[in-house]
């Protein structure tokens, strides 16, 4: 069976008009992109839907270079009135942490930055990475997190270990193993699994015979086909196991958890 | 079998030793307290001792309350003649993430910053938590990682979480498993460990029926008892298993290796 996201993005949505009409102010969102391919452009014109269409104020900025990519993130940062800032990924010829580095830790809606990822390490990050938030959210709406055995295939730095830490923290106690291309006996690994999630970018990573009847598998896999976005997990999967669709599963919570970032930010801008 | 931790750390001692020769200048740590207590007294005896010994210049300083200790890490932060500040702890009514905020991450040798820690996450960290650190050194040492199942027993922010993060690098390519408290079958998936590391500060929490013959265990356990220090592992594990000693084995290697980030510090200073 597939989950049903549309109630849980829909709590996340009106909490955040709620919150934008008690602030009482123009949020911004500047997004910030170098040499946009088509999925990208595209990304941004769906991600400016979104904005518009909950009240916050959006921008584009497109750097010709690095220097310019850098300095535009720098002055963004120092500018009060934006609240979050967005880069897209991947950027060409740049390594994703120098881009995030620039940004400021209280503008860092994404929660890339390192000061932020640290501190999810110590359990008190004010913005965490917005998928691994998407999929915790995900299950603590559908299910008991404290031991239950959870499986994350796939050791990405803004999904698969962040997550890790994330499913630890001391409110939600999963036991969790990370696995990836190294991992030897799969199978095995995600057959003993209560939680499964697919988040290493690969067709039909998750087959039917890999999980345990009746336990929840997460698609963090966005893949470009001919057919159009796939995930992870393949179909069937969903004859066995709990699923959540690709597309309109964790994506979808993910780019409103994106926008409720923001407005949390200018929340703190308000309270500072 | 007991692990001999002594030809590790005699290396990270040679190392150390030669790399102060070729830098020719005073290398200093500061050591800061609050209100100690004798075993903290007595930690920062025996780091002075060995301070020395490298040729380490070494200076404690012992602040009355908590904001004396926070405006001693500032100072200390942009005093150019420290390279090193090490925090005792825990603090007396400090939250240990407060106080590690007011260190400069260039002179956060344990690594316990939240921006280190981050640019761990990222695999690209300056300083390492310095636990962390030598149960990977010790691991490196005598065994092959990539592919290993390790279960880590414990999930703290200066052992557990970043140990296991440490152990997902490419490089090093552990599937790794996070267990604690609220694990359920906790023997069951230690058996299937090729590498259990014990991180919990529990006497005994490993025993031998939780162990697979010829699997390679790290005792990071140090609990005080009335006949002196013992470490997580029971003795008998190690007729089964490849066991490190306590006192003497993750402990030493990690009070050697805070003395290595203090050098490489004093490196990093002299090149900027």
């Amino acid at each position: 069976m597939y989950i049903d996201i549309k109630p849980l993005w829909t709590t996340i949505k009106n909490n955040i008009i709620e919150k934008i009409s008690t602030l009482n102010k123009t949020i911004t969102l500047a997004a910030v992109t170098l040499k946009p391919d088509d999925a990208t452009q595209n990304y941004l014109k769906n991600q400016e839907k979104l904005a518009k269409k909950l009240g916050i104020n959006y921008s584009v900025y497109e750097a010709i270079n690095r220097n310019q990519l850098f300095s535009i993130l720098r002055e963004l940062s120092s500018d009060n009135n934006v609240h979050g800032i967005f880069v897209t990924h991947p950027l060409p010829g740049i390594e994703e942490m120098e881009a995030v580095n620039m940004i400021s830790p209280e503008k860092d809606v994404e929660g890339r930055h390192p000061y932020n990822m640290g501190m999810l390490m110590y359990g008190s990050e004010f913005f965490a990475p917005c998928t691994a938030e998407a999929v915790v959210k995900i299950l603590e709406d559908i299910t008991k997190l404290s031991g239950a055995n959870v499986v994350v295939v796939g050791r990405s730095t803004t999904v698969g270990k962040p997550l890790a830490i994330m499913l630890l923290r001391r409110d939600r106690s999963a036991t969790v193993t990370v696995c990836h291309t190294r991992t030897r006996n799969l199978q095995q690994i995600t057959r003993n699994a209560d939680i499964v999630i697919a988040a290493a970018g690969k067709i039909n990573l998750i087959t039917s015979d890999m999980v345990k009847e009746n336990s929840i598998v997460v698609d963090v896999g966005i893949n470009v086909t001919d057919n159009g976005i796939v995930g992870d997990v393949n179909p069937e999967v969903s004859e066995k196991a709990l699923v959540t669709p690709v597309p309109g599963g964790v994506g979808r919570i993910t780019t409103i958890i994106l926008m409720e970032h923001v407005v949390k930010a200018a929340e703190k801008l308000k309270l500072t």
